[in-house]
């Protein structure tokens, strides 16, 4: 990895258990811009309120995280808690504690392990710049079955830079609250307002389009860093390198939370949901997302069954404007229903087939206008109840 | 069964696997006053859209119903069937066609095999009277395993009479889209504006505090007959004996309702969601509702684990007006929570043990308000995922 001027670093804390790193910190050399999109649960963990208060500032310089203990409904010693992790931190580092973001991800309602903390932040200061990305991603896992990372180059006034970018699972993520943290980080010196502007549209295109707006959990993050160390000219807002800097953005955001899917826990398959001919955007995204979240269709996908009458029934009760019989669907190519009704012949075997691949695309056409969208999704098997039944134990 | 004036049958069309019963009929000797409450989704079934415009005229005096195929998004052949069958129906009693009603539950999008309901209406009609309620259970259920029956006995003006009703599970009720589908009738003589004030709170109180407003099947039915057969005078609203009957149907409702969630596919635990101290009801139905349809709360139960932090992330993202530090949270009789935080001592052991029973309710105050509700939803198990993942097969 080329990225300048970041530090990484990941311990063993003894928050989760033995033998997995489980505390990670990323340090940046100099004060970096910054920007987050936070949960908008009415019910925040106290990293989550700690972290949006000092990001308003648009800047921030090292990032600590912990799996484990989401340090959620922990209440006022929460608080305290995360306030004294990142003084700690920064006098550690000699950096202003405004500058330090806090995140936390795991179980919800116990207290933080204070001691374990403490004990462990003096090795992961003094180690900082010996770990990987992959290190990183991996110590932020809690269900997730592999580390997520992205990685993307560009250039601006003839100097390369660097954006990476992990995530953690948010386990099953289409129903709700499961938590999904995704840390970016950039040598490329962005100015703010490009990054107001383009992160929060890149979020929406990916972690939005993965989780419904508001079914979130207490502690869902998404943080972005651009220090700068690169050596580039400031990269601004409406200019083709702005351009170029979003686009790359919009890549590496959406290849995390598409990686986010596939490890849902226990799927078997990766199902894009796409809604063309809405009325508007808002209702295709309404119609997609009660596909996406639907039990009952999720429960076919994993018995490979192309139950399209259960879509249909979902875009039916989702809230958005639909004509019953302007309805059509396909399975990858094959075209299922057309008028809202079966189309009959080989359909039925050749939809069949596609719903047995891996990966494949439910297209849902409303004939209605021109609002369209894409969501991501996973099937629900046997082992999202295994995994969830017994997560505490 | 001492209901007057009504006569069941059933018989075995072949829409369903061999060997069970999949066709019925009820039958009123005289045109009874009647109400339904339909589907809220916006893609109905033809029997759905048929029957909503013969209900408006107040009047039924004959039910058919099939389990096996929904005859929904089967376009305007679905429709045309759904007024072939009542028409030869009506032929066959010799009523009006205005006052049969046609109700379907089972695979969504394959037309009815129109055959075999013709073959078998014949014989329908000739056994009318033979069969009994629990007979007409039987032939409407899908993924049931049990037939679900109430009955309840009033009187007035010294006259007694009888309410019975069947229900149909929705299969795991508490997602999207499971199909519920409920006929009540009734010996007494009940005034039209009493039936249409009574029996649409009661199915607020009952099937509606079990699935969501708006997320409901193509082909949700809740169907009231009230013939007068049992010779009781006019019982009007606003009077003892008015009351008195809202009081017998809002037990049977809720009767009916509950035997649904315990009946929920796959489910091993029968949960009672209590929220009080919301801003509002409509506050309160939102969170409560938000919390029994968590699959993570659901599965958590199945695992008979007491985390009652996944509950409070639920009410975070109901969109309820929520002080995160009042929330309180009793699992039975043992506080688990107190001003947002966890209580310590014992709490966990005896949480846990209250997740092992069979039955159990949980209760959510939000120390806000007067707001309430109680709703009611099964477990999350490992038998939903098999039993919804080969529907069809």
């Amino acid at each position: 990895m080329s990225l300048k001027g970041f530090k990484f670093s990941v311990v063993e804390a003894a928050i989760k258990k033995p033998g997995r790193k489980d505390l990670a910190l990323v340090f940046s050399e100099t004060p970096a811009t910054a920007a987050a999109v936070f949960t908008t649960n009415a019910v925040k963990a106290a990293p989550v309120l700690l972290s949006a208060g000092r990001i308003a500032g648009g800047k921030a310089q090292a990032l600590v995280v912990n799996s484990g203990n989401a340090n959620a409904c922990t209440g006022a010693q929460g608080m305290a808690d995360a306030c004294e992790i990142s003084g700690l931190l920064a006098e550690g580092l000699g950096i202003a504690e405004e500058l330090v973001q806090v995140s936390s991800t795991g179980v919800i309602g116990v207290p933080l392990p204070m001691e374990r903390f403490k004990n462990a932040l003096p090795s992961l200061i003094a180690s900082c710049g010996s770990a990987t990305l992959d290190d990183l991603a991996a110590a932020i896992m809690t269900t997730d079955t592999f580390p997520k990372t992205s990685v993307r180059v560009g250039s601006s006034g003839g100097v390369g830079y660097t954006v990476v970018g992990t995530a953690k699972g948010a386990g099953m993520i289409m129903p709700n609250m499961a938590t999904m943290l995704s840390f970016v980080m950039t040598d490329a010196a962005v100015a703010p307002e490009l990054i107001h502007t383009v992160f929060r549209q890149a979020v929406d295109r990916s972690f939005n389009a993965i989780t419904i707006d508001g079914d979130t959990s207490t502690n869902d993050t998404c943080l972005l860093m651009a220090n700068g160390a690169a050596g580039t000219p400031l990269i601004t807002l409406d200019t083709p390198d702005g351009d170029a800097f979003a686009e790359l953005l919009d890549e590496l955001l959406l290849d995390l939370a598409r990686q986010i899917v596939k490890d849902g826990e226990g799927a078997t398959k990766f199902v894009e949901i796409r809604v063309t001919g809405a009325v508007s955007d808002a209702d295709a995204k309404r119609a997609a997302m009660a596909v996406a979240n639907s039990s009952l269709v999720k429960t076919a996908f994993f018995g490979q069954d192309a139950n399209w009458g259960r879509i249909f029934a979902a875009v039916g009760y989702s809230g958005a404007a639909v004509d019953p019989d302007r309805l059509a669907l396909w399975f990858d190519d094959v075209c299922m229903a057309k008028d809202g009704i079966f189309v009959g012949g080989d359909a039925e075997v050749r939809g069949t087939e596609v719903l047995q691949r891996k990966e494949f695309v439910v297209t849902v056409d409303f004939g209605l206008g021109t609002g369209h969208t894409t969501v991501y999704t996973s099937d629900l098997s046997h082992e999202y109840v295994s995994i969830n039944a017994d997560y505490r134990t």
